[in-house]
């Protein structure tokens, strides 16, 4: 913070917050809850009364915990907390609401992005930190065979979906489903497609992208974990029903498997992301298929399912070993079918290591 | 718009945005995707380009949608919308990164929260709402009688927890389960604990708070439907694993009951929010149990699970027909236990119309 020139951060209840201290809170929504942490150290927890008890279970000695009620509402201790503040580091993910209330209460001051003072610290993964994306990865990867097989003609995106959250769950019973899409037909032309009542047909291309989270044990006293924060997993495998009804089908999968392979053999330190983006690029322009790559190669992982580093055209940040992100490029050919494979990577000393299973290297089919 | 001095109304996915275009996207995260919607009408869609079908099948003729790739980013497209704005008021629920990108894209303009436009829009529920109302509120009302007898001695709260899901999913598979609190013994005294790994214990009061959503059908080509969006229930429920440990558990229920009745009947049109707060609080302090109930009296139930109107002391807001809200009042004795007894009303034209179950009179217990 004093190297960055920031007088204090104020951080909410998500993952900035959760890193830092381990502190959970699922119910806080439009009552702030922060931690108001000051350059010298000096640290006050701002808190619905009725929260008061779980977060001085989870405060450290020295830190105040300042407890508002209904009638008083957190603006007077929102106020003290910022006061004589010049530069303020505010949660990029809390909600604007606060944000416009700490710029009302600090009018005078500077307020910033965390990532300011967050981003640094989250960007490198600690082998504890590797440790739970690698035990997240894992219980994506041994669903895989049976995730593939639910994706039978005649059964809708959504029961493909139910069935999978249950795998996933049963893989994972103290965790979450972080996310799921599951895309069929001419809808896996849509990357970010939302998972609807489409039937499977015969021949039908299925992408199917879906995480967990792991959780952390913080413990304390009354013994409650949320499971909203934890590392995460996130993998991307494309299926078909059968064989594929389109012919372009086998070759769009092939590019698109060459794409990741010579993105992920690219990857070591001291390389810009930007140059992971332009070897997967590469491959699928040289196929003729490069307007069809609608987005970026990957993106990192950890306590969010999108953080930095962000491997995209123009980011001339430099891999550091101990980087984990997205390896995942994707054809999409409207009205028709997509293809998209994701494996996740941790940058090694000379190499990407892989966190997750390698995905197919040729299309693999559901019975029809 | 035009009546409260707003050029510019700018709305990420969420309830706003649900509220008025019926959009949803559940994946945007860290990408921006907004409507710009102006004060002579016109509109502007700002889309990641791989979603810009999905945009365009929502967007209404005359619309424009203007996509962005990765390797541009938003902030084109974002200080193309917000050219000109003197005021913007922009999305109380977005990531405040979004509006840390609007103020710096706008550094001239006021910006204030959305809730300038759609507070009012969305405070009173039409028929159609109230019957999505309705319709979750009965999901939960259906489950209480087994949701009770889930609270054995010797489960732990997870366990019934997850049992609890099972309960609400089946009846709601459309659907989503929106949140849940179960809260055993000494956790019961934290109005807003974290369901936990403690084990229910003979005697043990038990308070579960719950709630479903119900989606509204958009339609739409791809038949997505993300299921985010949609009308809440929200219901508390108190409970015993038999006959309670603590003998002054079944008059702190007495006092609740009657605390929430006494709101119950204070609901009607013209009547301040703040006093429907003080017909349930006095009651409670009559008792002597006023330090005890330390938070408001209830909150507007809608699209998001808090919203306007706040029944709390310093709220003058009068009531007006087709506002719906909790009347949940609650007594929590520190590491011992506490109740607190949830139902929804509307304010109809004389008098509050309930949307749920009544709460039991008596504390209902389960077997130990």
């Amino acid at each position: 913070m004093k190297s960055s020139g920031v007088d204090l951060l104020l951080l909410t209840p998500g993952a900035d917050l959760f890193y830092l201290t381990g502190f959970e809170h699922g119910h806080a929504a439009e009552r702030l809850l922060a931690l108001a942490l000051r350059a010298d150290g000096s640290a006050t927890w701002i808190a619905p009364v009725m929260n008061v008890p779980q977060v001085e279970e989870n405060a450290l000695a020295g830190e105040v915990v300042r407890g508002w009620t209904d009638a008083e509402w957190y603006l007077p201790a929102l106020r003290d907390a910022v006061k004589d503040a010049r530069t303020i580091a505010f949660d990029d993910e809390a909600r604007s609401a606060f944000l416009q209330d700490v710029i009302g209460a600090a009018p005078h001051a500077k307020v910033v992005g965390s990532g300011q003072i967050m981003r640094r610290l989250r960007l490198l993964k600690s082998a504890d930190e590797l440790a739970y994306l690698r035990k997240a990865a894992a219980q994506v990867d041994l669903t895989i065979p049976k995730a593939i097989a639910l994706c039978r003609t005649g059964r809708s995106e959504r029961e493909v979906d139910q069935d999978l959250c249950a795998l996933l769950r049963a893989k994972n019973p103290d965790g979450a489903v972080a996310f799921t899409i599951v895309a069929s037909g001419p809808n896996a032309a849509l990357p970010h497609h939302e998972t609807a009542d489409r039937r499977v047909e015969k021949g039908d291309v299925i992408i199917l992208d879906f995480g967990t989270r792991v959780s952390v044990p913080t413990g304390g006293k009354h013994g409650g974990r949320s499971h909203i924060y934890g590392y995460h997993s996130d993998i991307t495998v494309t299926c078909c029903a059968g064989e594929p009804a389109d012919p372009e089908v086998r070759e769009v999968y092939r590019v698109v498997y060459e794409a990741q392979q010579a993105a992920i053999a690219a990857v070591r330190p001291e390389v810009a992301c930007e140059q992971i983006d332009r070897a997967a690029r590469s491959v699928i322009e040289a196929a003729g298929y490069g307007p069809n790559f609608l987005h970026r190669t990957g993106h990192g992982l950890g306590l969010q399912v999108h953080e930095a580093p962000y491997l995209k055209s123009g980011n001339t940040e430099l891999l550091e070993q101990g980087m984990v992100f997205s390896i995942e490029p994707g054809i999409y050919l409207p009205g028709r079918f997509g293809v998209r494979l994701e494996v996740i990577v941790a940058v090694g000393q000379n190499s990407a290591m892989p966190v997750n299973a390698v995905s197919a290297a040729r299309l693999p089919t559901a019975a029809a």
